[in-house]
């Protein structure tokens, strides 16, 4: 296996595929060389490259790891190098304009199916990688209609082998689903950071769990986010529009003071919550 | 010092200031039988009252832990009760109507100073109550003008004594900025939910673990948080409206793939998260 990019989930997939025995060999590329020797340095990693044509070379299954605007370039850069019939999958956050333009540039011979483990964190970086990251947690997987089924099956096999719950959609629903349940918490996440960043410095001492809790994602890395926000920038704006108007609906329930109204919406998310795990 | 409603974080009072030595004896009011029997067989409660005006009749202290909407209506039924000098203090989320309300029904020579300590958890009852739920949280305390400064520091002092991190605010000004920093959160999450739930069931499976810590507190229970909003409906007002201004002007910056702009107020709420603990 080679990982292109071993940031938090790279290593963590590093981590988790040596422990549970899924390959033989963990080959990484990073672009920067302390990352390298990082990687040459821990237990879970065989070799490193400098040249990510060569560190793909000889493997079965690659994994691209990188933020999600360069996923397709990265694979375009490498073609010439992966091996006959080698099975390529991603992390990436958003699926189907990845999907779409790294089919563009597939080498014949080599397969594509795209992949989203639902994991990972506000901490960035290998030095937070966890080989338990993935377990038990949801993955999407999204063929395309042309992906090869036994491509698709194995990929399926490789994150269930990791302890993941798999679901397959296509790139489009899968875009259209996280927009709602993973981009717009982060949007509004951020969204209320930058509203509190604007008061005085001294508010920060009153926060309390909740706020901790309701904010942890926005310590995300702005660049990746940024990126995740130009790919699924449509999608994004339709469950924003959403939000809007419900926000619309609740701040007019309480300037009307319709507890009923406003009871009967905490009610209802409270529900929703308690069901979720 | 007699707790008033053992839920979640009476009974943490009662555990806390009985493992720290705070108090000689805890007498509990309860209004259900159950939960009486509950604190009877608990370690950190000496006594119950099933008449609330009995159960603060010798307690120098009484701490009022019941719903926001309850307070000043439990300080009224059992003003008859309270040992002269006694120091009355609550746990409310609100503070400008409750330290209003409650001023207005004490009996002479009975002392009330508003807090809110800002610890707790959407897990509600005296089942989840721990003992360090208060340590090293922030508490604030709400003096009026009139209230006499040896009470107040006597309420600083007992919050200190159980770990916290104790600041003094005006009630109106408490209101105003836990609006900000603790309703508007609670409501984002709350809608958030609450446009979840109108989606396709399937779709709870493939939450990330994003979700879950962004939507925890909307587990709250909504008889509780719909009493927070009546009581600080107009400053919760004040801060929807910012956030609907500030999820507009990011719509737009999406919209027009102002991407710089987009990134701008992401790492704007990356450096603010980064920096509350």
């Amino acid at each position: 296996m080679t990982i292109l990019g071993p940031g938090l989930l790279g290593a963590s997939l590093g981590m988790a595929a040596r422990q549970r025995g899924l390959v033989q060999r963990v080959r990484v590329w990073a672009r920067r060389a302390e990352a390298r020797n990082a990687c040459l340095g821990s237990e879970w990693c065989d070799s490193v490259a400098e040249d990510p044509a060569e560190a793909v070379r000889e493997s079965e299954i690659v994994v691209l790891c990188t933020p999600v605007d360069r996923i397709a370039p990265l694979v375009e850069r490498v073609r010439s190098g992966f091996a006959p019939g080698a099975l390529l999958t991603d992390v990436g956050s958003t699926k189907a304009r990845i999907c779409r333009e790294t089919t563009a540039v597939l080498p014949a011979g080599v397969h594509f199916v795209g992949s989203h483990p639902m994991a990972g964190s506000e901490k960035t970086g290998m030095e937070n990688a966890r080989e338990d990251l993935f377990n038990e947690r949801a993955c999407i997987v999204t063929p395309l209609a042309a992906t090869s089924g036994e491509a698709t099956a194995r990929i399926v096999h490789f994150w269930e082998a990791l302890g993941m719950r798999v679901t397959r959609l296509s790139p489009e629903e899968h875009d259209r689903i996280v927009a709602a349940i993973s981009h717009l918490p982060h949007m509004l996440a951020s969204l209320l950071c930058s509203l509190l960043a604007e008061k005085p410095d001294r508010w920060k001492a009153l926060a309390g769990t909740g706020l901790l809790d309701t904010t942890r994602v926005a310590a995300g890395s702005s660049g990746l986010w940024t990126s995740i926000c130009e790919h699924n920038r449509d999608p994004l704006l339709g469950v924003l529009e959403e939000f809007r108007t419900l926000l619309a609906e609740f701040s007019s329930a309480l300037r009307e003071e319709d507890w009923k109204k406003v009871a009967g919406l905490l009610e209802e998310a409270r529900l929703y919550r308690q069901d979720l795990q």
